[in-house]
């Protein structure tokens, strides 16, 4: 049986070209116009929606809305068009079983495929597919930023993202193997290669660089530290994904590492990240189209508003397009112009959909790691139980690692100046709330445990 | 900084006319003489040792012997130049570490590589390094093989083979998505997806395919059955490394799956596999040069002959050369011709090394998992332990797993013939060697526990 090849299926050609990387890439975006960038934006646009229009998942929900393709003549017009979320995709999968009717994978004659899943961290794995355009420019878009940090063929780099069915470590390995040409490590979590041989790795094999999930990095640190390796580790960067938490006290438990920032979902990939400037992270404009709406209205936020990150990805033409999916992760866009033509946002500010309404107020559990840092007295790890008292009235608890010395009467009132509601706070030792964080077991450890349903 | 991307470095249109893949493939070398094939061979070693004269281990290894490069016109010459094994590259790396100095990756402008371990089945993980032209036929070698035996774009294929920084997941994840157009699912061992949710995978996703260890593979057959999942699971396929193993109770638990065997190592890739015929594992001959080598003189076996396999990869001239590598594991050659020019063996026979020296005669511990194969009483699961008593006399104790009814004393006579010596049983109820021979951690699960230096 012949059919083309993942390398015949792929114009790497085209795809240098379309989205250029290292010198080219900065040469191209330091000084492009707005309105540059908005017609690279608007070309790729017009041919994902043709490509959209023939997907059922699409097809369906812009029918519901009474959409016909000559209403959509351009990006200008992508307002009209309804957002939708990780709920539409499950409820596709479910109508649809096993893979939904998304991707528009087509029949026997399909291009090659890659298929993963989320880790689930909001919930149940989602299925993820990709084509060879969508996976490698996706891959392309990380190994580009991780170049623009930094990163060089001189680095070695140890990954801590999950493998199995996650997408996590997959993409990232191909991301680094593909475009930097840097020494890769594809260590894994805790479970894949435990702590004290990740560490070892680090030391035997010279790894410059570590990328995954700040709170197992962080926690890493500790045991390089327990096991006397830091003599022998020389971490230079570290990258990840910081959201509202500790930039500095990572940097500090890796002895002085550069910690960098981005922000991406499994559905569309890397969408913004600091450059060498870490001030405020860069949107990948000419791959991924970012609006901010309203939690409540839907409708754009005012510039320097708060908002839903809604994306599209422009670049995703082949397997499972993206068009307009609310990620319900909020963030907002920062003024003035950066060393690129790109907009600029703060990153990961919380989720809409995890948000906690306590007595009224808004809280976001995972604003705790913010508050918290650069604390000697504790360790930075924490988790939030809710839970309903026998009057129906909610209340959180705030389990905190102290080391010893921490005035929890004080540390209450910090905690409701940053949270803007009262929250009970309990005191644990080192590494006590790691059974209900899961930080050995998971990619993003919990951090809120509802158990007013119980 | 610029510099190729590793699809810039990579020549697909040359690999794939080098090493055809699917009709392609079998047309070529269905009526190709054994001269011809020759000539592709040797073409390929003279290319091959001009690599491996820049590389310091060789340069080392070859010039210690007064070999030069004169002495070496083509492949009628290689019986000149010394085997070498994993201890050489282990040595290699303890004296030039990390990554020893057999890679040949060069300075600053080296080609992007790809860097993982082997599992350390026999020892210490070893570094395997891998350039872009490597990495892909070796991939290549896999994808074809698995097409040839039947799989088509229309399979669903689930992979146990671990991730982390173990090659073997990702190898195999890059073969079957590169090569095959099948949908792949990097469900990995047991510790990166649970067994009871494996088993899931298989029912909800469609999996015609599982490949991998076959003891894991056999695990999970029980898994499903203890789910009742057996009427939503429909495997055909089973490829994966039979060795002395069993083929028959694999395709039992399966429910009539069929299973095809193959062998290779992380140095070298895929060195040999079954046909749709499965009647010997056919070598890779266009890729791979095989020679059989008595394991006490070094000499060529006679036709027929037992050897440890001594392997050079004609396909891998850029990182890591692979010349004359003795794996250790025996086999023997088949006669006479099959469906395509290249040569049979019969396929994993034991590891030279790994072998047992008991009370005069050489024992292979893997050889019991033919002897007890297709027996209702047993599982098929088994765990040998070699003790010294005070008199220095070595005896071996075989634990097996029964499900009731086995008679020890006549399974004793059994194992003596088929082992060539007398040993010791002990019967224990199902599941209960899983914590000697760590089935559900390791690859390859531990056969052999040798007590005797304790």
């Amino acid at each position: 049986m012949s059919f083309p090849t993942y390398f015949e299926a792929l114009d790497h050609r085209r795809m240098l070209t379309d989205y250029p990387v290292g010198d080219a890439f900065t040469a191209r975006y330091r000084s492009m116009s707005r309105d540059e960038l908005f017609a690279i934006q608007d070309a790729q646009f017009r041919e994902l929606m043709q490509r959209g229009w023939q997907i059922p998942f699409y097809q369906r929900l812009w029918g519901a809305q009474g959409i016909e393709p000559g209403d959509i003549r351009g990006l200008a017009d992508i307002g009209k068009l309804p957002v939708y979320d990780k709920s539409d995709l499950m409820a596709s999968i479910h109508a649809h079983p096993p893979y939904g009717d998304f991707a528009g994978l087509g029949g026997a004659d399909r291009p090659p495929a890659i298929f993963h899943t989320t880790s689930g961290t909001t919930g149940k794995p989602q299925v993820l597919m990709f084509g060879p355009w969508g996976r490698e420019v996706g891959n392309l878009l990380v190994g580009r930023m991780y170049r623009w940090m930094g990163l060089s063929p001189a680095d070695v780099v140890q990954s801590v993202y999950g493998h199995g069915m996650i997408n996590g470590g997959h993409y990232i390995r191909e991301a680094v193997t593909h475009f930097t040409n840097s020494i890769f490590l594809s260590a894994g979590t805790g479970i894949e290669t435990r702590s004290a041989n990740q560490v070892r790795l680090m030391a035997d094999f010279g790894v410059t660089c570590l990328v995954g999930f700040v709170d197992y990095i962080r926690k890493l640190a500790t045991q390089a530290e327990a096991d006397g390796l830091f003599d022998r580790i020389n971490i230079k960067m570290i990258i990840g994904h910081l959201g509202t938490e500790d930039r500095k006290a990572t940097e500090a438990a890796w002895h002085g590492a550069r910690a960098y920032d981005w922000y991406g979902v499994g559905d569309t990939g890397a969408i913004a990240g600091e450059g060498p400037d870490r001030d405020g992270l860069y949107v990948w404009e000419d791959a991924q189209y970012l609006e901010l709406l309203d939690v409540d209205s839907g409708q754009p936020v005012a510039r320097g508003g708060t908002g839903d990150m809604v994306v599209t990805c422009l670049y995703k033409r082949d397997v499972a397009p993206c068009i307009r999916f609310n990620t319900h992760d909020i963030t907002h866009e920062l003024d003035g112009r950066g060393e690129l033509a790109f907009k600029r946002i703060v990153g990961f500010k919380g989720r809409s959909d995890n948000m906690v309404k306590l007595r009224g107020i808004n809280v976001f559990p995972h604003a705790i790691g913010a508050i918290i840092e650069n604390r000697g007295d504790l360790t930075g790890e924490y988790v939030c139980h809710l839970r309903r008292d026998a009057a129906q009235r909610d209340a959180m608890t705030v389990t905190l690692e102290s080391r010893g010395g921490t005035d929890a009467a004080a540390l209450g009132v910090l905690l409701k100046q940053g949270l803007g509601v009262e929250v009970e706070i309990c005191l644990v030792e080192p590494g006590d709330t790691a059974a209900a964080t899961e930080i050995d077991r998971r990619q993003k450890p919990l951090r809120l445990i509802d158990e007013r349903g119980l």
